[in-house]
This record gives structure tokens, C-alpha cells and sequence, in this order.
């Protein structure tokens, strides 16, 4: 019924129901304005997404600095967020990217770089997974993180405080171990957990739940979003945790982590870097008339 | 880049930003289950929606009292809450499917009947509205209403306990006037406001502010689904609380009102029956593996 319908060309994809509206512009000549990513990204008015995600040649990315160091990437990820803003970066992002690619066979590899805002991402497929290098974490408070374990103090409605770890992934991170008495899913976490002492730009809070050897469950409040059905960051986080709590020479360097949107596996790389896999789903293709 | 893709027809549109996804059933031979419905109407794993309309014959309606009753309506809508479940009408709902009968062709008058679970509904085309006739309505307790106006307290959050209204459109309303000192932008209407005497079936709430003759902004709490930006029932008490304030015999039947995702006109119809006309939109068109 679409056919000869005019339109832009979109499709509609998530990755741990981390949603996004691809919009193809594989000659670089159709950019968006904000007003337009708002547009799609309205889930009422619109098409509806977490994200806008622009498909676009490297060599067309408006940013020269996209451009010069795009390297052997061939195509870059413009992404946006729903309130039309620029946006760096989002783990969850490059892998429904990466999976649009080889659909439409812009990419034909098990392995291929994608540009980003924050650089070019290595992006792998094995089966129904696709890794992503998130690149380079550290501890933001190492000397109390070997001390105590902990560097904050988390307070989560409903809980007394709790010790939190915190970890820099580019974006910050503080996560709580939960107590075995309490029950993760029944943890409300409506209002933003209160983190003392208070971080100057705020953080992202994960709430943990060791399930088996190298298999955790979590939960997530987003800073300036709320919860949220999943968060890459969040995950790695999560594990890179739970690996210090359990000695920072623990053997295991993998971890699935369990998140409401779906599972996601998380895994240490040499040289103080983390990669996060999981799968990406392609759900709808249409034509819209919103941008 | 859908052509030959494999998949489902859909397209998605909105009514006052009440949002559905349209399902083209043309012969009656692809009926959806109630999981295929929740896939389509998932906010972050789907397409999203508030509910999801099939487009079927009336000859091919499941339900006998459907094929029995549509006399001159050729289409059924055959509407889906976001849960899977059957549910009886919808007026934004009706909006949005005749828009998408004439833009297919399906219908060509600019008045025609529809087939709902609630019985045949006529809807009027009138420019870029659309008008439909909604059905009787009466006050919860006309004695109470003669006497002083209101039948209930309402206790919004950050609000003194005000006097309601509650008037009966096949779902139940209260609608309260805000005083003069109050903002309505700014009220708080997370929580659900509290009825008192509380209504054995819940209510939904509508608040509403007179901006001009004939004009009111409203907002609205839906029972066991909180703030929406739009209910067309809760719109059509609205303005007929307000007419009942005026005095019953007011001369004024026609109705402006301000919804946040959108205006709403009403108009008292002959017989104690009531009209809804809006806007309805078309944002997307396409397919997927969803269904």
C-alpha cells in the first residue's frame, strides 16, 4: 500500500529495546534539522525512538573532524538524540547500525569499523551477536576503590544506603551490589538514587544482582532520563564491578548481564578496555511524511 | 529500499497525539493474536502505539454481533488496546481510521458509517476535521448536580480537596473546575487525583480552565493509565460540565477544547447525545516482521 507513497525512507530497529529511527542518506545530501529528529523521534506525534540514527558516507559527514579521522570506516553513525541534539556516541546504537549496513549490503564483513562522534568503533558480528569495542574505563576513585571497595554512598527509595563503586566509561557510572534480601525487580527506582558525595555532573546508577559465575542481573536509573529498559555503559559497568569486587585479578574476563531489555555480554580487553555485544533487531521499513 | 522486503503492511497515525497502529486486513484473512498486538504496539521492541486498529470488512468480522449490526458500514474497526486485548471504541481511534478509508480509497464520501464494537459510528469529514458523533451521555447523579453543581470531591496532589462533576459517556468522568490562583500547566498529575465518594469502577479526571466563551483547556488523568494527552470522552465531559456550570439551558453547544496534544472541538448533539471533531493524521507508512 506504501508504493509510490511520497516520503523519507526510515527503519525502525532496537538493541536491548534501546529504539532508534534509522533514516538513510547514503549520499550525504539530505541532512536533518533538529526539528526533524524530533519529529521522528516523538513516540505519539512521530515515529518514536530513543535516538535518531542518520545513515550517511563518512566523506559527507558535515564534522571535518568525522571526516579526517574516519580512516577505513566507510560509513558514520550521525546520531542524534530525541530532543534533536547532537550526540557523541550510544553502545546500544552501533549495533542496530552495524546491522542495517549489512542488510542493505553497505558492509559485507564479519568485521568493519563505523565512524562516531567519538571516533571510529570497531564493530564484529558472531551469530546473532555484534561486539562493539567501547574502548578505554578506568575507576574514578582507584585508591578507595582498593581501600573499601566502594567510593560513594548510594541511596535507593525504599533501601537503607548502600557503598557504590563508581567507573568512568567516557560517561560516569556508580554501581551498588544489592543486599541477597532485596529483590531487584522490586526495587522502585521512579525517583533519581541519591549518590553522596553528590557527583558535579551526576551519574548513572546500576543496581547489581550476582546471579551464577560470571552472570549478573541489573537494573538502571540514567541521569536526566530515569530508568530505562537498558543502558551498554550501564552493563559494562555493571561487570567491571562486580570483577573488582571479586579481586581485580579475577580469571573470569566475561560476564552476561541481564538487563529488562534483553541480555548483553560484556567482556575485558587487554590495556584497560571493555568490549559489549548483544543482538540487534530490525523491526519495521516504511516512508514518513515527518521529515 | 522496503520494496520486496518481506513483512506485514502498517502505517501509523494520530488523533490529538492519541497514536495507533493501522493494520489493512482487506479480505478478513490475517486476523492478528493478542501477542502480534502487543509486538505492533511496544513503544521500544515495536512499531509503538496506544492501540492498534485492524482494517477489516464488515462482512468479515469475527464477532457475529459486529456483521449483524454494521447495516450500511462497509469497515470495521477493529480496535485493540496496547495490552492485546479487545476494546469496544475509541474516539480518537475513529478519526485516525477514517482518514486512512479515504486516503486508500476505501471510503469516498465525506460522510460515512463504521463498524465498532459500540455499534455503527457516523463520521463527518468538515475541511481538516473530523466529526463523530459519540453517542448519549447523562450526569452520574443529576440531583446532586442540580443541587450544587458537583457529586464528589477531588483531591489533586499540591491542591486543596475541589468540587467535581462526574458525567457518564459509556466511560465514566469527574471534571473539575481549577480556581482562578491555580496554573493548569503546573499541576502535578502523576499520582491519580482521589474521588471521593470513590467510584466503585475508578474514574478518569479531567481538569479544566475557561480561556473564552466556548473555550477550555483541559487535562486529563485516565483511570489505570495516568496522564494522556488527549481523551476524546474525557474532552466531550469537559465541555459539558462547563455547559452545566453555565446553566443547563445554556445557549452556547459548541465547544473549543485545549488538550496537550492538540484542540478538540464538542458540540451538544439533539436527544442528549454529544460530538467529537479533530484533527487525524497519517505520519508513516511501511512494513515489518513484527506480525
Amino acid at each position: 500500500m506504501t508504493d509510490g507513497r511520497p516520503g523519507r525512507a526510515f527503519t525502525k530497529g532496537h538493541g536491548t529495546e534501546n529504539d532508534f529511527v534509522l533514516v538513510p542518506d547514503l549520499d550525504g545530501s539530505d541532512d536533518l534539522t533538529a526539528q526533524q529528529v524530533r519529529a521522528l523521534a516523538n513516540r505519539r506525534a512521530g515515529i518514536g525512538g530513543d535516538g535518531v540514527i542518520r545513515v550517511v558516507p563518512t566523506s559527507a559527514a558535515t564534522e571535518e573532524s568525522v571526516r579526517e579521522q574516519a580512516g577505513e570506516a566507510r560509513w558514520f553513525m550521525d546520531y542524534r538524540n530525541a530532543d534533536g541534539g547532537l550526540a557523541e556516541m550510544c553502545g546500544n546504537g552501533t549495533r542496530v547500525f552495524a546491522t542495517y549496513l549489512r542488510r542493505e549490503g553497505l558492509e559485507t564483513a564479519d568485521e568493519f569499523a563505523i565512524a562516531t562522534r567519538a571516533g571510529v568503533k570497531v564493530v564484529r558480528f558472531e551469530g546473532e551477536l555484534i561486539a562493539v569495542d567501547l574502548g578505554p574505563w578506568r575507576l574514578a576513585d582507584r585508591e578507595a576503590a582498593q581501600q573499601k571497595g566502594s567510593d560513594a554512598m548510594v541511596k535507593v527509595a525504599g533501601l537503607d544506603p548502600l557503598p557504590g563503586l563508581s567507573i568512568d566509561l567516557g560517561n560516569p557510572h556508580t554501581v551498588v551490589a544489592l543486599p541477597d534480601e532485596v529483590d531487584l525487580e522490586r526495587v522502585r527506582l521512579r525517583e533519581a538514587p541519591e549518590v553522596m558525595p553528590r557527583p558535579a555532573h551526576g551519574t548513572n546508577v546500576e543496581l547489581v544482582r550476582p546471579l551464577a559465575a560470571g552472570h549478573i542481573a541489573m537494573r538502571v536509573h540514567e541521569r536526566g532520563v530515569g530508568e530505562t529498559r537498558s543502558c551498554g555503559t550501564g552493563a559494562a559497568a555493571a561487570a567491571l564491578a562486580t570483577r573488582w569486587w571479586a579481586g581485580e585479578t579475577a580469571h573470569n574476563t566475561t560476564w552476561w548481564v541481564d538487563v529488562p531489555g534483553g541480555g548483553l555480554r560484556v567482556r575485558a580487553l587487554e590495556g584497560q578496555r571493555v568490549e559489549l555485544a548483544g543482538k540487534a533487531v530490525l523491526v519495521a521499513d516504511g516512508t514518513t511524511t515527518l521529515a
